[in-house]
Order: structure tokens, then sequence, then C-alpha cells
């Protein structure tokens, strides 16, 4: 860990587990400009420093701390999360993981084991660690919000996505379990099925977006505006939680 | 209609469908303090313009217009919305009926064939007439929110709620189809699973609260959080709407 | 009503509502040959009339009988199972009605109120009805057997698909909140998803399926195995009740 | 392995996994007296054995090998299935495995991450490597039948019950996923839900049935009757083929 502005941390922390150059970006920020402490997690290391710093430069007070995390490996979790609990007290636990996209969809006979399995640990069993290591805080405080990030095949296992469908299922069920058993302790669990392309922030700069016209931007989601939806999430009164919401595109067919 | 401080309209209109001392008058008072003019509709004149007074005495500037309907009779709808497209284009629509909850449950052969039927008049045929008499104008001017309450009832046909349960099923129905048809022209479709009972406001002042003590309040949803979930929808980026959310208390079984 | 070979009558009687040349036709079919007494309900009389004579011709010891209903009409419905119970006690109802496809599908806009409703009626209140009428019977003795015929459009309100959609989601609420009350009490109400086009089986003999190629045929569903899955419900163990099962063409995209 | 009569193994093999005195030994059974050559796969090779003769008393002319399992280990699955195919082509999967229903409760800090992800591999990664095993051969003849075995669990993540629910959710995934490839090329995949406590055939014998009235063993599920449903999914015409169902006994709440 290498905590940026670490004197100053307040108590509230976030950590964001799966942080990329879309979702998790802003959804970071988005805490971070609420006065949150966030801990930024993901396995590449260098580009987690270079979204600490894009944070801290558009925040003016962020305190942001990267951390190295491969949520295929509970030991690699448990570190991490000692890392993060030494922040402070986790209040809010976003679970943003993704795995690739098979592009081409694979035949089935063709999907190997190994990326079977690890698709499944990466999306279901690490969110399991993850929580585990937030979950006893919360509850001696009564108060905290676990946010889930599914997807279209969170609901339908398509031909040629049965990696993806059945890690998304199963977060789908750990949210649920989890919410049914917290919801009545004071911490909201909530799952949020992303059903369409989400727009990259600004990492990498990149020429691959060339050929992108700026309206076909606009068929994808602005990252910030699902980050504006796990914040209200978060804040919702405890009398009115949502278990479950969908985001997609205004043109997004479904 | 009766209209409130009619002089001062302003452009932005709401139309709320269906208002009692719960969730609709919380709605209606949430959009007449973010500048809406707001039109109330209910079938009782009276408690609509005890309505209409007391939204205007919380909000100072609120404009509102109380104006009766009965949404099993779609000649009383289309006068209705008569006076309710004079006070300006319909941006939002949020139709909120909502018949007796069968207490206790009946037998299947108790049920009364012309109770059913104008369960599902109202529960579904009166959203159709209703969005249909907003619709043409939001289709012009590409914008436009339409709100659907929905119930546990929307999702799950219980024993002896099948009065409730077919309303409430075909309302999703519409709304789906709805979401469909309209978000690419930019008007937002949106359905609201209400799971758990809603604390009325302040109407009827009435002694049948009395047994209730007041954790047994904080047990029902309030109707001001759920509100701020149906301004959160309207105001949704449009490359990340929802179309379905469910609410509930924290301490309700589900 | 007119029965045909109404002098040898057995006492099991499948009474199947909505029978035109595919699935109510292949139906009736399928009870007559296992030895019920069947009556088979539509508007189109004449129509029935020839049903009627086809199954007598097929199976040899069929009984049955074409009873006019039109299920916009409760006044017809309760005339058309007069004759019915007449007949014996309906120890099978399958609700089978349809209403038009939409094709091209209206836009919401132009969707007629008087057609809307007239769909939730066929869709939905006319089930109710029908299940009224011989329900008390069923109670009597423990058993009984309904069946709904639901639709793609029971799961998904598609674009321009809510007169469909919005019958027949009610439909299914219908069917789960009696299979809720009813189950415990010997009467297995099921829900069967039919997700594709249904082969139409002699009528018309017609020249509309000239440009059909026989693989084309291939790909609708055979109407005797959807009546034979029909029937293997009804002969379901009551240890092992199914409440709501899909079937489709095997090249059915899903 | 060891093959009971592998003199006169017929063409036809079912291979039934996770055999228990309850749906796997009534399923191996049905499909032996239809004539086809059973393997019947578990842990535990003792009573495997036993499960076996069983089924050859019973049915005097069945085929039934029994083949020790671990579907928690890959290779345990390879070794497994090279000994089923060695008795033929796999025309029939069903893939039953269960995992222990957790009682009391487990509070969500006192899961196990071990028993969490051994669930899951049992779950739903056993499954992939079953079918990995067998589907080449079906493809070839474009031909086979695969069924899963689901539960309450599926549908629902309970309060305590994240173990079950993760695994059964992902294995619901996995079924969608291979019914959407596998369908159009001939390969009948179906999940079924059984919802409900199922009986237990003979074994053991046991003296933990003495406080059960008969009239309770009534309320849960015959296995028989779950085997005729997994029956009727392998034998339904293509043209109407069921991607998921339940079953559940007429007294069970729902």
């Amino acid at each position: 860990m290498k905590a940026v502005r670490p004197s100053k941390m307040s108590n509230h922390v976030a950590a964001v587990v799966g942080v990329g150059p879309g979702l998790g970006l802003a959804v970071a920020r988005k805490f971070a400009r609420q006065g949150y402490t966030v801990a930024i997690l993901a396995r590449n290391y260098d580009r987690l420093m270079k979204f600490a710093e894009h944070i801290v430069e558009k925040e003016a007070s962020a305190q942001v701390a990267a951390i190295r995390i491969d949520c295929s490996d509970p030991k690699s979790i448990k570190d991490a999360f000692e890392a993060v609990n030494s922040l402070g007290s986790v209040e809010v636990l976003v679970y943003n993981t993704s795995t690739p996209w098979p592009w081409p969809r694979p035949k089935f006979l063709d999907i190997n084991a190994e990326s079977f399995e690890r698709n499944l640990n990466i999306s279901c069993v690490g969110a399991f660690h993850c929580v585990q290591q937030v979950l006893k805080g919360m509850l001696e405080r009564n108060k905290g919000t676990i946010l889930f990030t599914g997807a279209t095949a969170s609901l339908r296992g398509g031909a040629g996505f049965s990696e993806l469908a059945c890690g998304k299922f199963a977060l789908r069920a750990l949210s649920q379990s989890l919410a049914r058993e917290l919801h009545p302790q004071g911490i909201h669990v909530a799952h949020v099925i992303i059903d369409g392309i989400i727009r990259t922030m600004f990492w990498p700069t990149t020429n691959n977006r060339e050929g992108a016209s700026s309206s076909e931007e606009e068929k994808k989601l602005n990252p910030d505006a699902i980050a504006e939806a796990y914040w209200q999430l978060h804040i919702q009164d405890r009398t009115a939680w949502s278990q479950e919401i969908d985001l997609r595109p205004f043109c997004e067919k479904f």
C-alpha cells in the first residue's frame, strides 16, 4: 500500500475493489468528493497509482490509498484488507471486479477449465472474502453499505457466456443472502445490474477511440452517472432501501 | 379542477395520479419543492383539496392543482387530463393508484367479478389511458418521465391476492413495453416495487394509530424517502437509466 | 351447444377454452383419446363443429361437445359453462384463449383503448370467470387440474406488445395466486409458457402454407407435442407438481 | 469402476452424477428400466454398490455401472468419465450433486471459506467438467440430453444460504448458457427446480424415520415422480423442449 496524503485520513472509509478507468474510478472519485477516505484496489498497481493521482488532482481534499489486490487469491485479499482496515472503519464496500468479456464468444468445449474457475473466483469467491474482511466492523456499528456490480449476465446465461454468467449469477445470490441477513442489522446490501458498455474516463488516452464518434460515446453509460447511483444507494433512508436496481443507456436494447 | 395559485404556474408540470396521505402526497410535495407545477389527482376531491393546502403550507412557492379523477372510468381520465394539460406540458407522470388490500384474504370463489375487473382497470387500464393523455407532448419534446408504483404483488401472485396481483403484474408489463418503446425517444419509464407498509403522513390524524409504537412506525417506509427515490429516477442521466428498482424497509422480510 | 355422441358421455370432463386449429385442438384430441368427455369452446361455432368432427374421426371413441363462448363476455361464459357442467364434473380446465398478435407492432399512441381492454379481458378476466365456473366441483372432490397457456409475453413486455403482455402477465399472476391457494386442496394449477410459433394442424387446408418448406414447419412447435406436455402435467404425482414450465422449438432463439 | 453385468451393455448410456438414496437412485432406476446402460456416480463407493445391486434386483434386465467420483476434483471427474465413456456413447447426463443443507443456518461470518468454495465447485464447476467430458460425443451425434438438478436456492438467496445459493445460481446460469448454445445442435439442456424435501427410498432403512408419520412422508417429493419428470424431459419432442420446470409437493408453501 502506498497511501496518498495518509496524514489526514477521515474516519469514513470507502473501499472500492476492482478499479479500472471506468466505473471503479468514478465511484472512488465520487466518495472522495463526499469526504470519504477512499481505498482503491486492483491488480495493476502502476495504473492504480495513476488513478490515485488523478483523483487527488480532481478533488483537492481527496484522501486516497492505492492498494494492490488479486481477487482470485484469498491471501492477497487478506493482506490488502489489513491495509484497508488500518485506514479506519470501512463504511462502504464496493465490489466491482470484472473479468474479460469473451470475444469472440467461445464454444463451450473450447472454454479452458482454469479460466472458468478463475472467473468464478474473481466474480464471487473474491466478494465472499472481501465482505468477510469488513463485516465485523460493520456489525459492531450496525451500519455499513455493501454494493455489488452486476451485469446483464447476472440475469441471463447467453450462449458463449457461461464463464461470465456463472460468476455473475453467483454474485447475485451472494448479494441476496447478505441482504436478507444484514438489512435487519442496519447494513445495506445492494446489487446494481449494469446493462451496456461503460465509457472509460481518461485512461488510456489512446488512439483506440479514434473511430468512435461522440454520438457513439453518448450511447455508453457515463461512469459518473453510475457513481451517482451508487452514492444514492449509500445515502438511502433505511426505511426505503433498494436491493436491486438496473442501469442502462436510454438507447440500449433490452 | 380548482387550481391553487393558478396565476404563476411554471412550465414544468408533474401529474401525480392516485394521491393519498402517504406516497402520492409525498411525491407531489417533492416535485412542488423542486419548482414543478404539480397536478394532484384522486377520486376524493375534498381530501385532495386538503392535500393541496397542506403542500402549499409546507412549500411556500408551491403551485398545486387538485383535479378529480376516477381511474376506472376512461371518460373521467380524459376530462381530468384536459385540465392537467391546460396547466402546461406534462414532463412527469406518476401513476400511483392503489386498490384496497384484501383483508382477510378472500377465497377465490368469494371474489366478486366486478371487484376483480375494477382492480384490473384501476391498476392497469387507467395507467394506459393516463399515458396516452400525456405521451404526445413528451414525444414532441423527446423528453419526459413516467413512473409507475408497483408492489410485492407485481412479482408474486400470493394466495388470496389475485385481484391485486393481476393488476400489478399487468402494470409491470405496461411499464416494460413502454420503456422499450420510449427510452430511445428520450422518455424515461421506470417501475418502482414498494415492498412494505407506507407511513401515512398526516391524514387522517386518527385514533387508529394509537396502538402503534414509534418503533413500529420506523418499520414502515417513510413516504419522503420514497419521494426522494422517485425524484432521483427523474433526474437520472439518460446514459444510466433504471427501469426497475425496489424499495423496502431495512427490517422487512423478503 | 351441440353435443357429438351425447348419449355415452364419460364422467371425466375436460373443458378446453380457446380451441383453434393448433394447440387447442391438439389438447382436446389428446384428452379425448385418454377417455375424457371433452368440451371444446370458442367463438366461431362453425369451425368448432368441424374440429369436433375431426376429433371424432381420429379418435373412434371420442366424446366431444362443441360449445360457443365469447370470453370477453361474462354472460356468455356463464351460459357456456352451464352446458359444460351438464356434461359431468369438470376435472380438467384448459384456458387457451389467444388474441391477435400485433403486426406490425403498433406504436403505443396508436393502440385503441377498446382493443387494449378487450385483450386484457380475453387473456385474464375470462380466465377468472371460467375458473369460478368449475372450481366449486373441484373443491368438493379435492381434485382437478387447471392449465393456463402463457407466452413469451408472459415474462417480457416488449416494445409494441403492451396489449399482449399486460394480459399475459395478468394471467400468470392469476395462475400463481390460484396455485398457492388450491394446491393444498388437491387442485393442480400450472402455467405453460409457449415460446415460438405453433403449427396449425389441418385447418385451414389453405394455400398460405405454400411458401413454407417442411423444414420451416419443423421450426414450429408441434401441437401434439404441446398436448403431450399438458397431459403429463395433468397426470403428475401430487408430490411433484410443476407450477410453470416452458416449451419452445430446439431452434428457437431465446 | 466395477460394472455390474458388464457383458451385455446396451449402446444407450445414461450417466447419473450424484447418486444418493433419493432422487439420484430413482432416476438411475428409471433409465435402467427403459433399457439404458446406467452409470451411477458418487463419492461413497460402498453405498454406490448397494444402489447398483438394488437397481439390478428391482429391474431384472438392468445394466448398471457404479463409478466413484469426487466432483470437487477435476482429475477424479476425468478418470470417472473415462470409465463412463468406455461403456458407450453417453446419451443422457444427469447432474444431481448436492451439498449439505446448512442447519442451523450459519451467520455469514461463520461460514468457512473452504466450505464456501467447495460448495461452489461441487454445484457448478463439477457440472462444467462433466459436460465437457460427454459433449463431444453428443455434438457428433447431434443428440443428447443434459439435465441439471436445481433447488429453491436456484432462484432465491435466503439468509444463511449463501453457500447453497451461490452454487445453485451458478449452475442455473450454466444450464441457460448451454441450452442457448446446444439446443440448435440437437442437444436438450434442462434445469429442474426441486422445491421441497425428497423422500429417501430405502437407504438407510433407519430408525430416524420413526417419528415421521406416513402423512408426513406424503408431504415429501416421491423420487419416482421426479424421475418420471426427468424421463419426460428426455423424451420430449424437439419442437417443444422445456428449458426449466419446477417440481414441488402439492402441500408445499411457495
